[in-house]
């Protein structure tokens, strides 16, 4: 959030003067038809004003009428590990920053660094849901909106961010299996098979497909770019005026 | 955080109108002595230059030069259980909504409902403490200040708050162990003391007094409504101008 410096209040009172002063000197002109009058008019309320106009702009600072509360809204990426939610998270997070709208980026990995010890059971994952859904409530409280990417498989802690949130918008970012585990550059999906993972969504623990998803990337069939271009889009439309 | 109508800043036109017409009739009528062709020439101004002035506002509204971030701040109240931390946590809070500022409010109890089944060991709390100075540090990112009550007894878990976020005014609500023990409407002492809470603050963990504490409040001499007026004074100070 920011505030407006007194800098910012004199120069908008100068740039006004342009626009201003060049009215008035052509009102004079057409009333009197003498110009050297009309400039001389001209010359004494700009020395005028611009004090007047700092003054009136540091009043309206006071003043909450007409102010709109910024409406935050929360994109929640979910899908398989390694589905490319986090890539295109992070791409759709840095267009939107060019928005100059209050903004966070929310990661499963960050998270887990800050809350550790968070299991993988359908219990422990639903938990860990409803203290980010805390956390993006807290932000959203303070017109913050949010970008999150977690793997969220389970039907019930996606409701419940839905429930906890405001303009909660799911990304369901869609990759076969098959695709994951070739792009398996972190070797998660070698390890799960081979069982030194345990509840590893999409391999020994399930993944449920959300059925009511804002937005669905097919992965096989999208770039990233056209993925943050559609999203992108989606959030000027409706979010962001 | 808040943006502009656009009534508003057709409102601030025609405010800065009043001012801005009378100026130049005036002027006109000093350089022309004729009142009539000076409140014409107002007249005119009126109307062409209120358009104007929304144009410019609305301009204005999309450069960022001249606005300055609010500088958020934490109020960290330390104390022993029952020393009055929350209740003069609430009051100050209470007090600094008044202000415009973007705000949160944490407490122990909270966030302990959102952050279940963390211990009281001195690790658990140190661990726990570090979540915390995470959640105020995002709040920090996006200029929300914040009015923080824990017992937090260890000096470390204090001193990684300091260094995890900026403008930390530590206020230490001394009371009398004595003081606490009769205060115990919620019987929480007697539990204590009878050995059915472990790790209980001041009963048996220790309390580690802060050393560097920006406030101290001494409950045994200091109302409410004075440590209120301590702590705004202090924050008006040097952090809301």
């Amino acid at each position: 959030m920011y505030k407006d410096t007194n800098k910012r209040s004199v120069l908008k009172g100068l740039s006004w003067r342009v626009f201003a002063t060049t009215t008035t000197v052509i009102i004079v002109y057409i009333f009197f038809g003498r110009l050297d009058l009309a400039i001389a008019a001209g010359i004494m309320e700009t020395f005028s004003k611009v004090a007047l106009y700092w003054a009136h702009e540091r009043i309206w600072m006071k003043i909450k009428w007409g102010r709109k509360k910024i409406e935050p809204f929360n994109l929640w990426f979910t899908g398989l590990p390694l589905s490319g939610k986090s890539t295109i998270a992070d791409a759709v997070f840095e267009e939107l920053a060019k928005l100059d709208i209050p903004l966070e980026r929310l990661d499963s990995k960050d998270i887990r660094d800050v809350i550790p010890d968070v299991g993988f059971s359908r219990e422990d994952r639903n938990r860990h849901m409803h203290r980010i859904g805390h956390l993006i409530k807290t932000l959203q409280n303070n017109s913050v909106s949010t970008v999150a990417s977690f793997v969220s498989p389970y039907k019930e802690s996606r409701k419940a961010i839905r429930e906890m949130v405001k303009n909660n918008i799911v990304v369901y970012v869609k990759a076969d299996i098959e695709t994951c585990k070739a792009r398996d550059y972190k070797g998660v999906y070698e390890k799960a098979l081979k069982g030194e993972i345990k509840n590893f969504s999409g391999i020994n623990d399930i993944y449920e497909e959300p059925k009511q998803a804002e937005i669905v990337i097919d992965t096989d069939k999208t770039s990233v770019e056209e993925a943050v271009a559609i999203i992108i889009k989606y959030i000027k439309k409706n979010y962001v005026k």
